[in-house]
């Protein structure tokens, strides 16, 4: 195993390379700055203050769209967000790659989306995105993670604190890490 | 399904209804800008400023309760701490509905008293609240979840991590997300 | 079981021993006061001062550590680094007891290196620390919790949400909640 040690030196892991930023470095410097005092200082109820700051980055986002100032987005340039969708306080919208989300989504507090993990297979540790996709109508109740690359199907509902690795059918109920669709959410009604 | 959807547009997911938060909206707003100023910003050693400071807004909290500067707290007057309590760096108690800590609890940091949820099986999303009470003497290790309308025993230990959907009987050391009873705290002496 | 209650009482829960900070209490204090200003408020590009700021109160830091300003330490002379680590966002190093970080390791966002845990057996609730070694090459995704004590081999890569309770062996792919090895870093090759 020493003799493979090399294998394990992560050459690359200190800069996200500027094809996936997508925007110059000071872009997203300038964003960091605006984001700790202007976003987040700002009064919980100056939701459209919000939309119009993180459009002047680039987002895409619908009316409506609710955004608590303790959210935390990396690249607003990747974020596209269809109408009437409410994002909880501290939740981390790790854009890296794009976030989509649709129509009257939830995402309730601390909840984490996750658009980036590393290649370890290679020593040169390469950042790979994966784009999230989180259907119309869906639910995220708090503190879920959503790994790199997962679909969220429309009117799903996510239980607390789980962590979704995979993609989530339309119209279910999942829960647990990894999560898995446990019933249909009109079975109860 | 997709003729469903209208099912799962949350018409009511944009506000807590005025009956859940007890308080004019302008006092929640007053409330945030206190706890982020002169509670979050106070030195550490200053427990009784920040007692007095939850006291002011309505909690009820007793001799020798030891709150870090940076708990952040939804709703204090739904706060109700007997004596002696700890509540450790971070912790979120979110007290849509009340909070009740007794006797010489300890609340590892990090930890999350959610005491708020939603009616996913309505359009209207209801806001759905449900008190949680945590025994005299329990301790909920770091980044505990305690989902709504949950029982801790007093006595019990809640390991790291673990997240807490069910109530937990007296005295037993408790893990696991969902949290189970594994042994007594007194088997091991 | 509501005879025994006094055993549950937590007389010593509110400070650290003295012995474990190793510092006066006041040193604590001012790395706060540091921590959260000249740390955190400094630009993201600025390693360099965050280096010396993490050294000037005792650290131990290599050449190329690489430490976000959003990182928060407990006692920063608890800190042996080796060369060339990478520290993300809102990792809480919480160095109660030593963490020693090898080469080429990668830290990655959110992720909890807990040194502190108590004795819940006993009255007075001792504090009790267990170092924390984290082995060169290994990769910690995100949001990884690391126990008290816990020794993490060389080249491991730890899986994002995972909590590790116990060591892990070289050159291993962990996860879960407790963590556990699932396969060689080397078998997909």
């Amino acid at each position: 195993m020493a003799s493979n040690f090399n294998q394990y030196q992560h050459l690359d892991a200190f800069s996200f390379p500027a094809h996936l930023r997508g925007r110059p470095a000071w872009v997203v410097q300038l964003w960091l700055l605006v984001q700790s005092t202007l976003f987040a200082l700002s009064p919980r109820f100056m939701y459209g203050w919000r939309r119009f700051l993180l459009r002047l980055f680039g987002a895409k986002v619908g009316n409506k769209v609710l955004i608590r100032p303790s959210v935390r987005v990396a690249y607003p340039w990747h974020l596209i967000f269809s109408e009437h969708a409410w994002i909880g306080d501290d939740v981390e919208l790790y854009s890296i790659g794009n976030i989509r989300v649709g129509d009257h989504v939830v995402v309730s507090q601390r909840s984490y989306l996750c658009t980036a993990t590393h290649d370890y297979t290679k020593r040169s540790f390469d950042t790979m995105v994966g784009d999230i996709e989180i259907g119309d109508g869906a639910w995220l109740a708090t503190d879920v993670f959503v790994a790199p690359g997962v679909k969220i199907g429309r009117g799903c509902v996510i239980g607390a604190r789980s962590s979704v690795f995979s993609d989530m059918p339309e119209g279910m109920i999942c829960m647990g890490s990894p999560a898995k669709p446990v019933r249909s959410r009109n079975s109860g009604k």
